[in-house]
């Protein structure tokens, strides 16, 4: 890899990491770069404003978090297991964040949405689309479990956005109290929320 | 009233919409002082820090939020019928923010939280508190639920929680839409997480 490239990974590493600790208001230009170690000209021939640094890290959270959730939601697994294992995946990716920085930062889209719904449109329109494309993932498991008898809710469209909105919540809860256990519960309530209590044995 | 607490009062209101529309770390106190038309000297008069006044904020946003909730479900109704109408009430709140002020702001608390957790450890204290508080609250009436047989949970104060964490979540969701219909379903939702569905006629 090439200097250049180098550069861009290095200032979208260190803003990912401003922007967890400290916020979208936190993040200074300045700071990013000296964090990165790149000039502030060599910034502006990557992003031309702050505004494009912090949506560029979003993309690049959601390229991996999409590929994820779409590896474990679209496997060859009955529709509640992947679901469990979503839940899993989550807690054990909040796990690694404590490990390697202390603190948990929750989740990065959640975090900004408070933060900035009605301060940055183009932030907050692309966090819209993700935030449906999560809803349409877990959406299409809540379906075919319904289809299977597995699962009893009458609109499965409202049961995955309140999946998804638990999930947000409580991992709301698991940075402010800084206690991964705060998700223990989170499955069982899950499974109540489609009328599947009783279905999985395991 | 005299001159002084009008001062007091008209700082307060002035940093709760500047920590609403911009964030803890977008509400400088300069700011808040040009806005609520008072000089910097008796804005340290009356507070001695930033995060002094916005924990000033918290208090004033709980004391009042903690009278309704205290009242709406400790009254004499049905239990569920009691937490059905903290779920109305929530709304109304929601809807009049969005008259007042073009969009939804959200809940000061979860902001806040997303915000600071990591970063403002005597805001984040006060915040735990106060989620404490408004679990506890909801936990009372879900065990008066499952002990008149309204309710089917195994562990009550779980269930409280994730009522609260789904609230949070649903109302980030409200923001980043600017659309409270995105809390139609969460009355359902709720009674599937009580086991309680059908419980309600009305």
């Amino acid at each position: 890899m090439g200097r250049t490239s180098d550069a861009r990974e290095k200032i979208l590493a260190s803003a990912h990491s401003l922007l967890e600790s400290r916020g979208y208001a936190g993040m200074g230009v300045a700071d990013v770069c000296k964090a990165a170690g790149v000039a502030k000209g060599s910034f502006y021939y990557f992003f031309e404003s702050k505004e494009a640094l912090a949506l560029a890290v979003v993309e690049q959270q959601w390229a991996g978090q999409f590929a994820v959730w779409s590896e474990i939601l679209e496997s060859a697994e009955a529709p509640l297991d992947r679901l469990h294992r979503l839940f899993e995946a989550t807690e054990n990716t909040l796990r690694a964040g404590r490990r390697s920085c202390g603190a948990i930062s929750g989740c990065l889209f959640g975090n900004l949405t408070l933060e900035l719904s009605n301060q940055t449109e183009a932030i907050r329109l692309r966090l819209q689309e993700i935030f449906d494309a999560q809803v349409n993932l877990v959406h299409e498991v809540v379906a075919e479990a319904r289809d299977r008898g597995n699962a009893h809710v009458a609109d499965t469209r409202e049961a995955a956005r309140s999946i998804v909105a638990q999930l947000e919540g409580h991992i709301m809860f698991v940075k402010l109290y800084n206690d991964i256990q705060r998700l223990d519960a989170m499955w069982a309530n899950c499974l109540a929320l489609l009328g599947a209590r009783g279905e999985l044995a395991a």
